[in-house]
């Protein structure tokens, strides 16, 4: 087989202000064919086989996004539009990850690219029977990451605590339920999801309760975090669920500040009225990126996947969608991101 | 000299909901006559000098507060009102704190009482020329405390920070902007303030910039925090300020919520906007209460009155109110602190 000397590239022509455009003179992406330079030592030849869908990358090449307040490189016009992705080597010159392997890491809308184990976080992805290679994009990728990071080294969570997650049948809720239950075995775990049937599902993941935020949600979540309080929240959403539990964790409680979904497309802010309560019962809000851990994340994979061989925590059944799309169509599926509808992970298949 | 065996004191006869009632069947307050108990080993015969008022004391007696998100014991119908206070030595059977000595500590609304050295938190006044000691009860006692606490323990300032203090003229804010300057020797300090003549008095204290928050105060204080961004901001007012702070932290910044007071007697909580920037700047906002800090007290106000004695930290100038009172009108002097008015430290002088 001879190797590819071009490719394929979707770059960012223009960065956008608001509404992403997918045609036009005015299109925020442009196809363009890229030349693919000669591997050197410890580099990798690339072959995109799946693409992660990511809300962040927005903000990654948003035109009115201060640099300064950036936590990776802004993608500038020109630059090949960066994404997480799952890839097969197709050849090597590094000894660690031999040709043929599937791996997990970050590049562009590239069809072929050349990668660095380092400098691209490349991670060979361990077969598992019965578990879709696209789970290390969520449960044993990015999701499950920022669920074990935001619990564990940021909530500092422990067996001894109450912990409490919102958006808990989410992709990010339902990593934290699981691991908080199987990993950590924390004394009492409390769920919101947005309905009863999910609630059920959330309590079958190993929630002691899951509440339905859709009914009497304040009076069940206080019952439950009555004697003793909420230690850790885990925060999915933001408005007013956060700031209800600022009422509901006891002294030294900490907040995990993991996104605020509730907000994040919304003119009208929610207003925290309880903000008195940091103060009075020393509240600890953490707000975090799951790429500040990157080097645990080899040993932390390690554990999920170790969870999920032993049936323990659940992947690849309802928490991802995955989407057949052509390399051309790249941009439009990502865009389903914005439109909603997607149930868990949306994920970027190439065909 | 005989000394007393019998006391007047004032006792919590209503824990109240709304309002403070000084008069009338429904008083929130009596006043009662209690025998004073012989002394034990250890302990001290202390009469009342000066009393502390502070907003706190409210809460340990609300008739509605949750005792589980008390920090400390709530006060009880029945009970001497607590406060802190300076009183003289009558008698001692502590070696470490003789007869005829000022003390500085936490008692009740008591003319005589008696105290013991540890859980009282009986301190010894070192007298300063030039100083009065009821600055031992603001910029050298829990004022002082908390700036210092707040600054130091809670926010890890450093010499290499660039520190954001608002109500910098208050009696906590000016003490913060002091000891940034004159004790840790931070990067930058930037104050905020109510008026132009506030605005130079906290520069001459040591602030880098202290900006107008009446007058278009969110241009200036973008500009004085671009390039560095701030690190730390000691957080005394709450609400649009905090909200706007959020923006202008660096990664990794620090929020000290010591109070709220805009949001404080406001039925219309402020809606905090850029929740966003907790997650994507990784901010840390830490409440705390002075008192989780007890033990480093000593240490702490040595520090201080050093400080003082070295002119470098100014006290006892501008930075309390002090009202003569007789014993019978304690409660009406503290519901003071309610009405506004009273500059920097309302301190009560018995007479």
């Amino acid at each position: 087989m001879s190797l590819p000397t071009t490719t394929k590239a979707h770059v960012l022509r223009n960065k956008p202000t608001g509404n992403i455009v997918l045609d036009g003179p005015n299109a925020t992406f442009k196809l363009e064919e890229k030349d693919v330079p000669e591997l050197k030592d410890g580099q990798l030849l690339l072959e995109l086989l799946y693409l992660s869908n990511d809300p962040a990358q927005r903000g990654w090449m948003d035109a009115n996004q201060d640099p300064e307040r950036l936590y990776v490189p802004p993608i500038n016009s020109g630059d090949v539009m960066r994404a997480g992705g799952i890839y097969k080597v197709l050849a090597s010159k590094n000894d660690s990850i031999p040709s043929g392997k599937i791996v997990r890491g970050y590049g562009g809308w590239a069809q072929y690219q050349v990668g660095d184990a380092q400098r691209n976080a490349l991670h060979i992805c361990e077969d598992i029977p019965g578990i879709s290679v696209t789970q290390y994009l969520g449960a044993l990728g990015g999701t499950g990451l920022t669920a074990y990071t935001g619990l564990i080294n940021v909530g500092e969570a422990t067996k001894d605590d109450v912990i409490v997650v919102s958006g808990a049948a989410g992709a990010t809720g339902s990593m934290v339920v699981q691991i908080a239950k199987h990993i950590i075995g924390c004394k009492k775990i409390i769920g919101l999801a947005g309905s009863d049937e999910k609630c059920r599902w959330v309590e079958s993941l190993g929630a002691d309760l899951c509440i339905n935020y859709k009914k009497d949600w304040k009076t069940e979540l206080k019952k439950a975090t009555t004697k003793p309080l909420a230690n850790v929240y885990f925060d999915n959403v933001g408005g007013e669920t956060l700031d209800f539990m600022l009422t509901r964790l006891g002294m030294h409680g900490r907040v995990v500040a993991c996104g605020a979904i509730s907000d994040y497309n919304s003119e009208e802010k929610y207003a925290i009225k309880n903000w008195f309560d940091v103060v009075t019962m020393r509240l600890n809000i953490k707000g975090f990126i799951v790429i500040d851990f990157t080097k645990d994340f080899g040993r932390i994979v390690g554990e999920l996947v170790k969870a999920v061989k032993e049936w323990k925590i659940k992947a690849g059944e309802d928490n991802e969608t995955v989407v057949d799309t052509k390399f051309e169509d790249i941009p439009k599926t990502w865009t389903k991101l914005f439109e909603g509808g997607n149930r868990g992970k949306l994920v970027t298949k190439l065909v």
